[in-house]
């Protein structure tokens, strides 16, 4: 089965935790709305008389279904694709610690928008500068120190053992995005999660991954995605 | 089985979701951290050396299971109670709409906490309006609306179709909620989704749910929760 798969065009967002599971899963799929129409056509899919509408990119076509939301087409995904346990115990495990990662994104993306997503960046300056300091001073530690203590709890290779799943893929693009958007901040901080850098590179050099990397289905960061490097924002 | 919910004791908060499903389901269990020592037992279950740690309350303990995420513990129940779909397309659905609500609640707490969860409401006023007047401009209409319209094409009597699911117990909540926070801007609002104010009545009329909101169980809305009264957010 090819899968179909849609988001914005130019930005990684949150429909490269997806892209980074199809990759990685070797999975036949199309970036629908990268190629020619495929804006109409996703906006086209989210008509709301229709089927199972999505609220907001990314979804995914798979046969006669139509999947919304990121954590959501990973546990669809992990289950067919072996990146996640098959016991149900595994399963909502791993899920679980997905939608801890969407929280994250969250605040990630607020960090920016602070005021909210109707209003740019250059409209909120000044709050995204101190809520960028709340950030990194209470939520960067919480959050990635509890992934950082899971590695080490489970003995060091991955989030929940010894297999990777779609966390792993999902906790490499944190720390990608981290670098990209706050390099100075987080340059200072990577000392405190060793295990989770190192989770980060081995992710980085499995093929699949590693091949995707230097392609060109691999959107560079820009500013206008979840990870947005803005000066002001940075030490 | 008798499950054991561990969430704040004084707030409705995100464990709200998981209390109206279980009400709703006549299910056994434990408000642990309310009871005697309770928030003892609940910091202790949040040890990250042990099994499954949650990164934060809402948690449930089914027998063995430990489970976090207040989507990911509704999608465990729904597939126990009936109060989801049993085919996998369906489970999907369901749950691909809980998350929406999840990105909703997030919203809506921002709303007065625009700069993060680590500073007090009293230290983020202005942002705090700012962000209120934009959620209630654009982000409420877009959400609120999508559900609606969900309601229509499905015939009317609940988001998914002809049996209520726990997606409509946390549509009843957010009404609830937006009625108790922003009294004022909820009453200028409340024509625009006519189908949604009625699936929350046919909610709020269920025996399982009546008896509950009745009940001492129900903690009431007060400044400490998701939705907060605070005068100078509303109009």
């Amino acid at each position: 089965m090819r899968y179909q798969l849609y988001y914005w065009p130019t930005i990684q967002g949150r429909g490269e935790y997806v892209r980074l599971a199809l990759e990685e899963a070797g999975a036949d799929y199309t970036d629908v709305a990268r190629g020619k129409g495929g804006m109409g056509a996703m906006m086209k899919m989210m008509d709301v008389h229709k089927g199972t509408p999505p609220f907001a990119p990314p979804f995914l076509e798979a046969g006669k279904l139509v999947i919304g939301q990121t954590a959501n087409i990973l546990l669809y995904l992990g289950a067919r694709h072996g990146l996640a346990p098959k016991p149900d115990a595994g399963k909502l495990w791993v899920h679980q610690l997905q939608l801890t990662i969407t929280d994250f994104v969250m605040e990630i993306h607020d960090t920016h928008h602070p005021l909210g997503p109707s209003l740019y960046y250059e409209d909120q300056k000044a709050p995204a500068k101190k809520r960028t300091e709340e950030f990194w001073k209470s939520r960067v530690p919480k959050y990635l120190g509890y992934f950082e203590d899971l590695v080490a709890a489970n003995g060091g290779a991955f989030v929940t053992g010894r297999r990777a799943t779609y966390v792993d893929l999902s906790l490499f693009q944190i720390v990608e995005g981290l670098r990209y958007a706050f390099p100075n901040r987080m340059r200072g901080f990577e000392k405190k999660v060793p295990r989770l850098l190192e989770l980060h590179d081995r992710i980085a050099e499995r093929p699949n991954i590693k091949a995707y990397l230097a392609s060109e289905r691999r959107i560079p960061f820009n500013e206008d995605g979840i990870f947005r490097r803005y000066k002001a924002l940075d030490l």
